[in-house]
Protein backbone atom coordinates (compact mmCIF):
# COMPACT_ATOMS: atom_id res chain seq x y z
CA UNK A 1 0.00 0.00 0.00
CA UNK A 2 0.85 3.64 -0.48
CA UNK A 3 1.99 5.53 2.43
CA UNK A 4 1.60 9.53 1.60
CA UNK A 5 4.28 11.51 4.20
CA UNK A 6 2.22 14.92 4.78
CA UNK A 7 0.92 17.58 7.58
CA UNK A 8 -2.96 18.64 7.41
CA UNK A 9 -2.19 21.68 6.25
CA UNK A 10 0.16 20.84 3.45
CA UNK A 11 -1.59 22.48 0.62
CA UNK A 12 0.56 20.19 -2.22
CA UNK A 13 -0.40 17.24 0.05
CA UNK A 14 -4.26 17.70 -0.01
CA UNK A 15 -3.94 18.66 -3.82
CA UNK A 16 -2.24 14.84 -4.12
CA UNK A 17 -5.01 13.76 -2.04
CA UNK A 18 -8.09 15.23 -3.52
CA UNK A 19 -6.58 13.58 -6.81
CA UNK A 20 -6.12 9.88 -4.77
CA UNK A 21 -9.91 10.27 -3.56
CA UNK A 22 -11.31 10.97 -7.16
CA UNK A 23 -8.77 7.94 -8.91
CA UNK A 24 -9.94 5.89 -5.40
CA UNK A 25 -6.50 4.74 -4.82
CA UNK A 26 -5.80 4.11 -1.35
CA UNK A 27 -2.52 4.86 1.01
CA UNK A 28 -2.21 5.55 4.36
CA UNK A 29 -1.33 9.24 5.34
CA UNK A 30 1.55 9.42 7.48
CA UNK A 31 2.70 12.49 9.82
CA UNK A 32 5.84 14.77 8.69
CA UNK A 33 6.62 17.99 10.09
CA UNK A 34 9.31 19.03 7.03
CA UNK A 35 10.72 22.12 9.49
CA UNK A 36 11.86 19.25 11.88
CA UNK A 37 14.16 18.34 8.82
CA UNK A 38 14.43 14.68 10.28
CA UNK A 39 17.39 12.71 8.72
CA UNK A 40 15.26 9.88 7.76
CA UNK A 41 13.00 12.32 5.56
CA UNK A 42 16.15 13.99 4.33
CA UNK A 43 17.41 11.08 2.90
CA UNK A 44 14.33 10.40 1.44
CA UNK A 45 14.13 13.47 -0.33
CA UNK A 46 17.03 16.05 -0.43
CA UNK A 47 14.65 18.75 -1.35
CA UNK A 48 13.48 18.13 2.54
CA UNK A 49 9.63 18.86 1.46
CA UNK A 50 6.18 17.26 1.85
CA UNK A 51 4.47 15.60 -0.09
CA UNK A 52 6.42 12.07 -0.66
CA UNK A 53 4.21 9.13 -1.70
CA UNK A 54 6.30 5.78 -0.66
CA UNK A 55 5.58 1.75 -1.71
CA UNK A 56 7.81 -0.03 0.25
CA UNK A 57 6.63 -3.30 -0.94
CA UNK A 58 7.91 -2.02 -4.50
CA UNK A 59 10.48 0.38 -3.48
CA UNK A 60 9.44 3.22 -4.82
CA UNK A 61 9.49 6.47 -4.15
CA UNK A 62 7.71 9.80 -5.46
CA UNK A 63 8.62 13.08 -4.93
CA UNK A 64 7.13 16.58 -5.07
CA UNK A 65 3.24 16.81 -5.81
CA UNK A 66 3.13 17.43 -9.87
CA UNK A 67 5.66 14.17 -9.65
CA UNK A 68 2.84 12.12 -8.05
CA UNK A 69 0.00 13.69 -9.59
CA UNK A 70 1.32 12.77 -13.06
CA UNK A 71 2.04 9.45 -12.03
CA UNK A 72 -1.38 8.40 -10.76
CA UNK A 73 -2.90 10.50 -14.11
CA UNK A 74 -0.14 7.93 -16.01
CA UNK A 75 -0.90 4.77 -14.34
CA UNK A 76 -4.85 4.76 -13.13
CA UNK A 77 -7.09 5.36 -16.37
CA UNK A 78 -10.27 6.48 -13.86
CA UNK A 79 -11.49 10.30 -13.12
CA UNK A 80 -8.64 11.51 -15.49
CA UNK A 81 -7.36 14.80 -14.87
CA UNK A 82 -5.69 16.03 -17.48
CA UNK A 83 -8.56 16.32 -20.45
CA UNK A 84 -8.67 16.84 -24.24
CA UNK A 85 -5.89 17.98 -26.37
CA UNK A 86 -2.36 18.68 -25.75
CA UNK A 87 -3.48 22.34 -25.97
CA UNK A 88 -5.89 21.88 -23.60
CA UNK A 89 -3.69 19.79 -21.30
CA UNK A 90 -1.56 22.55 -21.75
CA UNK A 91 -3.73 25.03 -20.15
CA UNK A 92 -4.59 22.76 -16.88
CA UNK A 93 -0.95 22.49 -16.42
CA UNK A 94 -0.33 26.34 -16.62
CA UNK A 95 -3.16 26.74 -13.64
CA UNK A 96 -2.09 23.73 -11.21
CA UNK A 97 1.00 25.38 -11.72
CA UNK A 98 -0.49 29.40 -11.08
CA UNK A 99 -2.45 27.94 -7.94
CA UNK A 100 0.97 25.96 -6.77
CA UNK A 101 3.20 28.92 -7.29
CA UNK A 102 1.96 32.47 -7.66
CA UNK A 103 -1.14 31.20 -5.06
CA UNK A 104 0.94 29.50 -2.59
CA UNK A 105 4.09 32.42 -2.41
CA UNK A 106 1.37 35.36 -2.21
CA UNK A 107 -1.44 33.72 -0.16
CA UNK A 108 -0.78 29.93 1.51
CA UNK A 109 3.13 30.60 2.70
CA UNK A 110 3.07 33.59 4.33
CA UNK A 111 -0.40 32.45 6.06
CA UNK A 112 0.83 29.18 7.14
CA UNK A 113 4.17 30.94 8.03
CA UNK A 114 2.50 33.47 10.56
CA UNK A 115 -0.54 31.47 11.47
CA UNK A 116 1.53 27.53 12.00
CA UNK A 117 4.87 27.88 12.16
CA UNK A 118 5.13 30.96 13.99
CA UNK A 119 2.59 29.85 16.79
CA UNK A 120 4.34 25.85 16.43
CA UNK A 121 8.03 26.46 15.91
CA UNK A 122 9.06 30.29 16.72
CA UNK A 123 6.33 30.58 19.53
CA UNK A 124 6.25 34.31 18.15
CA UNK A 125 3.17 36.12 17.27
CA UNK A 126 2.03 36.96 13.77
CA UNK A 127 3.18 39.90 11.99
CA UNK A 128 -0.40 41.72 10.85
CA UNK A 129 1.25 43.19 7.83
CA UNK A 130 2.08 40.54 6.47
CA UNK A 131 -1.34 38.74 7.41
CA UNK A 132 -3.17 41.57 5.18
CA UNK A 133 -0.86 41.56 2.38
CA UNK A 134 -1.99 37.99 1.94
CA UNK A 135 -5.86 38.70 2.38
CA UNK A 136 -5.40 41.17 -0.40
CA UNK A 137 -3.62 38.89 -3.00
CA UNK A 138 -6.58 36.43 -2.25
CA UNK A 139 -8.81 39.26 -3.69
CA UNK A 140 -6.65 39.49 -6.57
CA UNK A 141 -6.77 35.50 -6.98
CA UNK A 142 -10.10 35.51 -6.25
CA UNK A 143 -11.02 37.90 -8.69
CA UNK A 144 -9.22 35.58 -11.47
CA UNK A 145 -11.11 32.67 -10.54
CA UNK A 146 -14.60 34.77 -10.91
CA UNK A 147 -12.94 35.65 -14.57
CA UNK A 148 -12.29 32.41 -15.31
CA UNK A 149 -15.64 31.07 -14.40
CA UNK A 150 -17.06 33.56 -16.17
CA UNK A 151 -15.50 31.90 -19.35
CA UNK A 152 -15.39 28.28 -18.96
CA UNK A 153 -17.41 25.71 -16.09
CA UNK A 154 -14.51 25.03 -14.35
CA UNK A 155 -11.16 26.25 -13.51
CA UNK A 156 -8.97 24.56 -16.18
CA UNK A 157 -11.80 24.27 -19.28
CA UNK A 158 -14.76 22.25 -20.14
CA UNK A 159 -14.42 19.52 -17.23
CA UNK A 160 -13.25 19.23 -13.62
CA UNK A 161 -9.00 18.94 -13.57
CA UNK A 162 -6.29 18.88 -11.77
CA UNK A 163 -6.07 22.85 -12.02
CA UNK A 164 -9.72 22.71 -9.86
CA UNK A 165 -8.03 20.45 -7.30
CA UNK A 166 -4.93 22.53 -7.29
CA UNK A 167 -7.16 25.64 -6.73
CA UNK A 168 -9.39 23.80 -4.18
CA UNK A 169 -6.26 22.80 -1.92
CA UNK A 170 -4.85 25.86 -1.71
CA UNK A 171 -7.85 28.25 -1.02
CA UNK A 172 -8.80 25.57 1.66
CA UNK A 173 -5.86 25.81 3.28
CA UNK A 174 -5.85 29.83 3.12
CA UNK A 175 -9.74 29.83 4.43
CA UNK A 176 -8.77 26.90 7.33
CA UNK A 177 -6.04 30.31 8.18
CA UNK A 178 -8.29 32.62 8.31
CA UNK A 179 -7.29 34.51 4.93
CA UNK A 180 -10.32 33.99 2.55
CA UNK A 181 -13.33 36.54 2.28
CA UNK A 182 -15.87 35.43 -0.14
CA UNK A 183 -17.61 38.51 -0.38
CA UNK A 184 -18.61 39.61 -3.78
CA UNK A 185 -17.25 36.66 -5.01
CA UNK A 186 -19.95 34.77 -5.99
CA UNK A 187 -18.83 32.61 -8.98
CA UNK A 188 -15.86 31.44 -6.83
CA UNK A 189 -17.81 30.67 -3.84
CA UNK A 190 -20.26 28.69 -6.07
CA UNK A 191 -17.50 26.83 -7.29
CA UNK A 192 -15.09 25.90 -4.25
CA UNK A 193 -18.62 24.82 -2.37
CA UNK A 194 -19.29 22.47 -5.08
CA UNK A 195 -15.17 21.22 -4.32
CA UNK A 196 -15.84 20.49 -0.55
CA UNK A 197 -19.09 18.43 -1.58
CA UNK A 198 -17.40 16.14 -3.58
CA UNK A 199 -16.55 12.90 -1.22
CA UNK A 200 -12.69 13.57 -1.65
CA UNK A 201 -12.83 16.48 -0.15
CA UNK A 202 -14.87 15.93 3.18
CA UNK A 203 -12.41 14.19 4.99
CA UNK A 204 -9.92 16.25 4.84
CA UNK A 205 -11.97 19.18 5.97
CA UNK A 206 -12.38 16.95 8.95
CA UNK A 207 -8.75 16.86 10.30
CA UNK A 208 -7.55 19.17 12.30
CA UNK A 209 -3.99 20.61 13.03
CA UNK A 210 -3.33 20.91 16.53
CA UNK A 211 -3.47 24.18 18.47
CA UNK A 212 -4.36 25.80 15.29
CA UNK A 213 -8.33 25.84 15.03
CA UNK A 214 -10.07 27.08 12.20
CA UNK A 215 -12.63 29.69 11.86
CA UNK A 216 -16.63 28.87 12.34
CA UNK A 217 -17.59 28.22 8.86
CA UNK A 218 -14.47 26.60 7.87
CA UNK A 219 -16.38 23.18 7.35
CA UNK A 220 -19.69 24.04 6.32
CA UNK A 221 -21.18 23.27 2.63
CA UNK A 222 -22.75 26.96 2.24
CA UNK A 223 -19.74 29.30 3.10
CA UNK B 1 5.63 28.70 -36.60
CA UNK B 2 6.42 29.06 -32.93
CA UNK B 3 7.32 31.89 -31.70
CA UNK B 4 9.69 32.05 -28.28
CA UNK B 5 9.53 34.59 -25.58
CA UNK B 6 12.95 34.68 -24.33
CA UNK B 7 16.29 36.40 -23.13
CA UNK B 8 19.61 34.80 -23.29
CA UNK B 9 19.96 34.35 -19.78
CA UNK B 10 17.08 32.89 -18.85
CA UNK B 11 17.73 29.16 -18.18
CA UNK B 12 13.98 28.23 -18.41
CA UNK B 13 13.93 29.17 -22.06
CA UNK B 14 17.43 27.56 -22.74
CA UNK B 15 16.05 23.78 -21.35
CA UNK B 16 13.17 24.67 -23.37
CA UNK B 17 15.62 25.26 -26.53
CA UNK B 18 17.67 22.43 -25.87
CA UNK B 19 14.21 20.33 -25.54
CA UNK B 20 13.12 22.09 -29.33
CA UNK B 21 16.69 21.42 -30.83
CA UNK B 22 16.66 18.03 -30.01
CA UNK B 23 12.84 17.41 -31.19
CA UNK B 24 13.90 19.65 -34.60
CA UNK B 25 11.01 22.01 -33.92
CA UNK B 26 11.49 25.37 -35.69
CA UNK B 27 10.66 28.17 -33.76
CA UNK B 28 11.72 32.33 -33.81
CA UNK B 29 13.69 33.83 -31.03
CA UNK B 30 11.61 36.50 -29.33
CA UNK B 31 12.93 38.81 -27.27
CA UNK B 32 11.34 39.41 -24.31
CA UNK B 33 12.92 41.47 -20.63
CA UNK B 34 9.99 40.01 -18.10
CA UNK B 35 11.61 42.51 -15.79
CA UNK B 36 10.12 45.16 -17.80
CA UNK B 37 7.10 44.08 -17.28
CA UNK B 38 5.79 44.98 -20.53
CA UNK B 39 1.65 45.00 -20.51
CA UNK B 40 1.09 43.12 -23.78
CA UNK B 41 3.37 40.31 -22.14
CA UNK B 42 1.59 40.66 -18.33
CA UNK B 43 -1.66 40.35 -20.64
CA UNK B 44 -0.11 37.33 -22.41
CA UNK B 45 1.45 35.75 -18.99
CA UNK B 46 -0.06 37.40 -15.90
CA UNK B 47 3.00 35.44 -14.02
CA UNK B 48 4.78 38.06 -16.03
CA UNK B 49 7.50 35.59 -16.47
CA UNK B 50 9.32 33.97 -19.83
CA UNK B 51 9.46 31.33 -21.23
CA UNK B 52 6.12 31.66 -23.33
CA UNK B 53 5.39 30.27 -26.19
CA UNK B 54 2.91 31.32 -29.04
CA UNK B 55 1.78 29.92 -31.96
CA UNK B 56 0.17 32.94 -33.47
CA UNK B 57 -1.87 31.17 -36.55
CA UNK B 58 -3.49 29.02 -34.26
CA UNK B 59 -3.93 30.96 -31.63
CA UNK B 60 -1.74 28.92 -28.69
CA UNK B 61 -0.10 30.18 -26.10
CA UNK B 62 1.95 27.95 -23.61
CA UNK B 63 2.82 29.16 -20.73
CA UNK B 64 5.96 27.72 -18.26
CA UNK B 65 9.32 25.62 -19.02
CA UNK B 66 7.68 22.28 -17.83
CA UNK B 67 4.05 23.07 -19.44
CA UNK B 68 5.86 23.80 -22.81
CA UNK B 69 8.25 20.96 -22.49
CA UNK B 70 5.00 18.10 -21.61
CA UNK B 71 3.46 19.46 -24.62
CA UNK B 72 6.18 18.80 -26.93
CA UNK B 73 6.78 15.55 -25.27
CA UNK B 74 3.77 14.55 -26.03
CA UNK B 75 2.96 16.32 -29.94
CA UNK B 76 6.59 15.10 -31.45
CA UNK B 77 7.39 11.65 -30.90
CA UNK B 78 11.35 12.37 -32.03
CA UNK B 79 14.21 12.15 -29.36
CA UNK B 80 11.87 11.49 -26.48
CA UNK B 81 12.78 13.15 -23.10
CA UNK B 82 10.70 11.32 -20.66
CA UNK B 83 11.75 7.81 -21.19
CA UNK B 84 10.47 4.46 -19.50
CA UNK B 85 8.27 3.04 -17.07
CA UNK B 86 5.96 5.32 -15.39
CA UNK B 87 8.27 4.80 -12.23
CA UNK B 88 11.21 6.01 -14.63
CA UNK B 89 9.35 9.17 -15.68
CA UNK B 90 8.66 10.24 -12.52
CA UNK B 91 12.51 10.32 -10.91
CA UNK B 92 13.03 12.53 -14.31
CA UNK B 93 10.47 14.85 -13.69
CA UNK B 94 11.94 14.86 -10.20
CA UNK B 95 15.55 15.69 -11.00
CA UNK B 96 13.79 18.30 -13.74
CA UNK B 97 12.82 20.16 -11.10
CA UNK B 98 14.86 19.74 -8.55
CA UNK B 99 17.19 22.06 -10.89
CA UNK B 100 14.32 23.91 -11.69
CA UNK B 101 13.81 25.11 -8.31
CA UNK B 102 16.55 24.07 -5.90
CA UNK B 103 19.19 24.90 -8.33
CA UNK B 104 17.74 28.24 -9.91
CA UNK B 105 16.83 29.10 -6.31
CA UNK B 106 19.90 28.57 -4.41
CA UNK B 107 22.54 29.53 -7.59
CA UNK B 108 20.99 30.95 -10.88
CA UNK B 109 18.57 33.54 -9.52
CA UNK B 110 20.84 35.14 -6.84
CA UNK B 111 23.68 35.25 -10.03
CA UNK B 112 21.29 36.49 -12.28
CA UNK B 113 20.59 39.09 -9.50
CA UNK B 114 23.82 40.82 -8.59
CA UNK B 115 25.46 39.66 -11.86
CA UNK B 116 22.56 41.12 -14.49
CA UNK B 117 19.91 42.60 -12.75
CA UNK B 118 21.99 44.87 -10.87
CA UNK B 119 24.27 45.55 -13.99
CA UNK B 120 21.39 46.28 -16.13
CA UNK B 121 18.63 47.52 -13.87
CA UNK B 122 19.24 48.58 -10.85
CA UNK B 123 22.73 50.26 -11.44
CA UNK B 124 24.47 48.54 -8.44
CA UNK B 125 27.09 46.60 -7.92
CA UNK B 126 27.01 42.68 -7.03
CA UNK B 127 27.27 41.59 -3.47
CA UNK B 128 29.96 39.78 -2.71
CA UNK B 129 28.55 37.72 0.12
CA UNK B 130 25.49 36.48 -1.78
CA UNK B 131 27.79 35.67 -4.67
CA UNK B 132 30.19 33.42 -2.01
CA UNK B 133 26.78 31.94 -1.04
CA UNK B 134 25.87 30.96 -4.42
CA UNK B 135 29.18 29.44 -5.71
CA UNK B 136 29.43 27.49 -2.43
CA UNK B 137 25.99 25.52 -3.45
CA UNK B 138 27.42 24.89 -6.68
CA UNK B 139 29.89 22.98 -5.20
CA UNK B 140 27.21 20.98 -3.75
CA UNK B 141 25.11 20.33 -6.81
CA UNK B 142 28.25 19.70 -8.71
CA UNK B 143 28.56 16.94 -5.69
CA UNK B 144 25.01 15.97 -6.11
CA UNK B 145 25.43 15.01 -9.87
CA UNK B 146 28.73 12.89 -9.52
CA UNK B 147 26.80 10.71 -7.16
CA UNK B 148 23.89 10.23 -9.76
CA UNK B 149 26.50 9.53 -12.50
CA UNK B 150 28.82 7.13 -10.40
CA UNK B 151 24.52 5.19 -10.54
CA UNK B 152 23.67 5.81 -13.46
CA UNK B 153 24.48 6.75 -16.88
CA UNK B 154 22.41 10.40 -17.27
CA UNK B 155 21.50 12.40 -14.83
CA UNK B 156 17.84 11.05 -14.76
CA UNK B 157 18.31 7.43 -15.38
CA UNK B 158 19.78 5.04 -18.44
CA UNK B 159 19.09 7.30 -21.13
CA UNK B 160 19.42 11.31 -21.81
CA UNK B 161 16.52 12.54 -20.71
CA UNK B 162 15.01 16.23 -19.78
CA UNK B 163 16.67 16.03 -16.46
CA UNK B 164 19.76 16.31 -18.56
CA UNK B 165 18.91 19.29 -20.23
CA UNK B 166 17.17 21.20 -16.90
CA UNK B 167 20.37 20.85 -15.03
CA UNK B 168 22.78 21.73 -18.03
CA UNK B 169 20.70 24.90 -18.90
CA UNK B 170 21.18 25.84 -15.32
CA UNK B 171 24.45 25.40 -15.11
CA UNK B 172 25.26 26.86 -18.49
CA UNK B 173 23.91 30.17 -17.00
CA UNK B 174 25.97 29.83 -13.66
CA UNK B 175 29.09 28.97 -16.05
CA UNK B 176 28.27 32.13 -17.66
CA UNK B 177 27.90 34.26 -14.95
CA UNK B 178 31.32 32.73 -13.05
CA UNK B 179 29.40 30.39 -10.35
CA UNK B 180 30.98 27.31 -11.63
CA UNK B 181 34.22 25.88 -10.32
CA UNK B 182 34.39 22.57 -11.71
CA UNK B 183 37.57 21.20 -9.91
CA UNK B 184 37.64 17.73 -8.51
CA UNK B 185 33.87 17.23 -10.14
CA UNK B 186 35.61 15.37 -13.06
CA UNK B 187 32.35 12.68 -13.76
CA UNK B 188 30.15 16.27 -13.52
CA UNK B 189 32.75 18.11 -16.11
CA UNK B 190 32.49 14.95 -18.33
CA UNK B 191 29.09 14.78 -18.72
CA UNK B 192 28.33 18.52 -18.97
CA UNK B 193 31.52 18.29 -22.23
CA UNK B 194 28.72 15.72 -23.45
CA UNK B 195 25.82 18.29 -23.43
CA UNK B 196 28.01 21.35 -24.41
CA UNK B 197 29.11 19.08 -27.56
CA UNK B 198 25.68 18.87 -28.67
CA UNK B 199 23.80 20.38 -31.87
CA UNK B 200 21.45 21.54 -30.11
CA UNK B 201 23.95 23.30 -27.35
CA UNK B 202 25.93 25.09 -29.76
CA UNK B 203 23.76 28.20 -30.99
CA UNK B 204 23.03 28.69 -27.32
CA UNK B 205 26.77 28.76 -25.87
CA UNK B 206 27.75 31.68 -28.99
CA UNK B 207 24.58 34.20 -27.58
CA UNK B 208 25.61 37.11 -25.35
CA UNK B 209 23.54 39.10 -22.89
CA UNK B 210 24.74 42.62 -24.36
CA UNK B 211 27.26 44.48 -21.47
CA UNK B 212 28.04 41.19 -19.38
CA UNK B 213 30.64 38.80 -21.17
CA UNK B 214 30.89 35.44 -19.85
CA UNK B 215 34.09 33.83 -18.69
CA UNK B 216 37.13 32.81 -21.27
CA UNK B 217 36.57 28.86 -21.08
CA UNK B 218 32.53 29.86 -21.13
CA UNK B 219 32.60 28.69 -24.94
CA UNK B 220 35.44 25.92 -25.07
CA UNK B 221 34.66 22.16 -25.25
CA UNK B 222 37.26 21.09 -23.34
CA UNK B 223 36.28 23.11 -19.88
N1 LIG C 1 6.88 21.83 -5.38
C1 LIG C 1 6.58 21.09 -4.18
C2 LIG C 1 6.32 22.05 -3.02
C3 LIG C 1 6.10 21.34 -1.70
C4 LIG C 1 6.22 22.27 -0.50
O1 LIG C 1 6.52 23.47 -0.63
N2 LIG C 1 5.93 21.71 0.69
C5 LIG C 1 6.08 22.46 1.91
C6 LIG C 1 4.92 22.22 2.85
S1 LIG C 1 3.44 22.95 2.26
C7 LIG C 1 7.32 21.94 2.63
O2 LIG C 1 7.51 20.76 2.74
N3 LIG C 1 8.15 22.88 3.12
C8 LIG C 1 9.31 22.57 3.87
C9 LIG C 1 10.55 23.19 3.29
O3 LIG C 1 10.48 23.74 2.18
O4 LIG C 1 11.57 23.13 3.96
C10 LIG C 1 5.37 20.21 -4.44
O5 LIG C 1 4.55 20.56 -5.31
O6 LIG C 1 5.28 19.14 -3.83
N1 LIG D 1 8.45 28.05 -13.42
C1 LIG D 1 8.82 28.94 -14.49
C2 LIG D 1 9.93 29.86 -14.03
C3 LIG D 1 10.29 30.90 -15.05
C4 LIG D 1 11.13 32.05 -14.47
O1 LIG D 1 11.40 32.10 -13.26
N2 LIG D 1 11.56 32.94 -15.37
C5 LIG D 1 12.31 34.11 -14.95
C6 LIG D 1 13.50 34.36 -15.87
S1 LIG D 1 14.75 33.16 -15.68
C7 LIG D 1 11.39 35.32 -15.07
O2 LIG D 1 10.71 35.47 -16.06
N3 LIG D 1 11.38 36.16 -14.04
C8 LIG D 1 10.63 37.37 -14.02
C9 LIG D 1 9.72 37.46 -12.83
O3 LIG D 1 9.58 36.45 -12.08
O4 LIG D 1 9.15 38.53 -12.62
C10 LIG D 1 9.24 28.11 -15.70
O5 LIG D 1 9.71 26.98 -15.50
O6 LIG D 1 9.05 28.58 -16.83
Amino acid sequence: MWQLLQFPLCPFSRKVRLLLGEKGVAYEPVRESPWMRRDEFMDLNPAGQVPVMVDTERGVTLIDSSVICEFFEETVDKAAMLNGTAVDRAEIRRLTLWFDTQFFSEITAPLLQERMLKRLVYKQSPDGQVLRAAMKAAVGHLDYIDYLLDHRTWIGGATMSLADLAAAAQISIADYLGGIDWKSHEQAKRWYIGMKSRPSFRPLLSERMEGIPPPADYEKLDH
